[in-house]
């Protein structure tokens, strides 16, 4: 596995390794990182892991300068995970220059780019340079960050970019909180307390598969519940995931995305709602996947 | 010469043509754009041309629906000059869904900016667009669109694109005027007024060149010339070249840009300033390059 710091060195050592796959990181490598380098290599394209804390996703007073970085342990884990090669830039490499062009998305001030004004404007921003830096033919992103993924796809389909997106699931511990790099923030008591965001985000999904239809209880039961257990809560929202916007008649399929605060440290975490097979008469499994194919079809997708 | 309106079958052309040149145009082609196809060629590189008025760069109330469409006359042309293919997309092939990702540019408020918004956002969308279905190795532009050369180099280094951009002098008609689509909007009498723009231009250069250094009355005099004979001037400014904005003390190039209103018709201008060599005592033409050289990198590069 190699290991690059520099935009000229990178360029010369991918003219002979493409087509390649790559996996955008900010470090501090947990298990659902490495997830997605082995999802990558299973399709069979060598792999690259970049590692870049992009300051131009961090509002002021958010966590850049705390953020962890440690790239030893990182560069371990791809090597043992097989990825054939790290880029990891710093600052000067990849803004030499003030950067005065950005790229402007949608739904920047949406969900977490309420609370993160420009936030999403640095993520594509910094995207675009690596998707150009390292022309892979597929990219891999987490649901974790799920209006992340639903941005970068909607960038690459409308900026033409030749790069396929590989979705993954969100890796979990055992007892359902999502992984993440800021999980470290968290205390003791705090880390004990983090998983009523999924399991209640999971309740609440389990809720209308099986036909609530009252999103904005739903939401404001689960704001509630966190807010009786000391979280701060930004936003817990019932939307349609083919847009992000709130459900229409339209609808086809629900995801359930929150943000919270627990003490310092900024949770985020989403759910997609899939139906439950509707209650069937004894029958084939096959009968059964039909009718829940059907059933989600009419209702949710 | 290939004529391609899709983008897949653009995509699949290119596969066996890369390395490429790309010659990005709104049609209605001039010897300025045949003249961009030819000094692309002279590079090596199968040169490709793109066709498409572009609605996002255009406001509402300009001239969007009446600008020129020819596209069998520029095919035509374009074969001539040796191009290998034109990819001529319709609105529907560049925007299969509303394109909610843009680029944002700096200086779009600035120039042409001040008097189009939204232009150059969706100029350098558009071009971005073209440069990641086309991926050419080279592409060019005209100097006559100095706004738009300044931000397109500037976009192409700050996302990274593999791209190198060659620049092209601004072709012109014997009596100066610089060769545009628009001027086929001048009536006759408008056409015999037009070249005034380029004349003034120049010899505020001229004066600029020789020493002038008070730049807001070389502004003032342009525009009250060009006022005195009917136009309505947006613009008329003096400005470094390396970015754009007011000359400062580290400013070492001019050009000094225009645009102004002919009947209802708008043209833009400009015009680098080279300052004339100081006067000399006889000597070796080596000798006076070496003082134009020195003048100039002391003054204005």
């Amino acid at each position: 596995m190699r290991l690059l710091h520099g935009v000229a060195e990178l360029r010369a050592a991918l003219a002979g390794l493409r087509p390649v796959a790559l996996v955008p990181t900010m470090g501090n490598l947990h298990d659902g990182h490495i997830a997605l380098v082995e999802q990558v290599r299973a399709g069979g394209h060598p792999s690259v892991a970049s590692i870049f804390v992009n300051p131009l996703q961090f509002g002021a007073g958010e966590d850049f300068q705390r953020y962890p970085r440690t790239l030893d342990a990182d560069c371990a884990r791809l090597e043992a995970a097989g990825c054939d090669l790290v880029f990891a830039p710093d600052v000067g490499a990849m803004y030499p220059e003030p950067q005065t062009f950005q790229v402007q998305p949608p739904l920047a001030d949406e969900l977490c780019g309420a609370f993160r004004p420009g936030h999403f404007a640095g993520v594509a921003t910094v995207v675009l340079k690596l998707f150009n830096l390292v022309q892979p033919a597929v990219a891999i992103f987490g649901k974790k960050d799920y209006q992340q993924l639903f941005l970068l796809k909607a960038m690459v389909r409308q900026f033409n970019l030749p790069i396929r997106i590989l979705e993954a699931e969100t890796a979990r511990a055992a007892d359902g909180l999502a992984l993440s790099s800021r999980n470290a923030y968290l205390a003791a008591a705090e880390r004990d307390e983090a998983p009523r965001l999924y399991r209640l985000l999971d309740a609440a999904a389990a809720r209308i598969a099986a036909g609530a239809r009252d999103f904005a209880a739903q939401e404001g039961a689960v704001t509630a519940e966190l807010a009786a257990h000391g979280w701060q809560v930004e936003y817990v929202l019932v939307r349609d995931r083919a847009t992000l916007q709130a459900p229409t008649e339209a609808t086809r399929g629900l995801v359930i995305l929150a943000a919270a605060r627990l003490g310092r440290t900024r949770l985020i975490d989403n759910i997609e709602v899939h139906p439950a097979p509707p209650p069937t008469s004894p029958g084939s499994l096959d009968q059964t996947r039909r009718r829940r194919a059907s059933a989600r079809d009419r209702v949710l997708r």
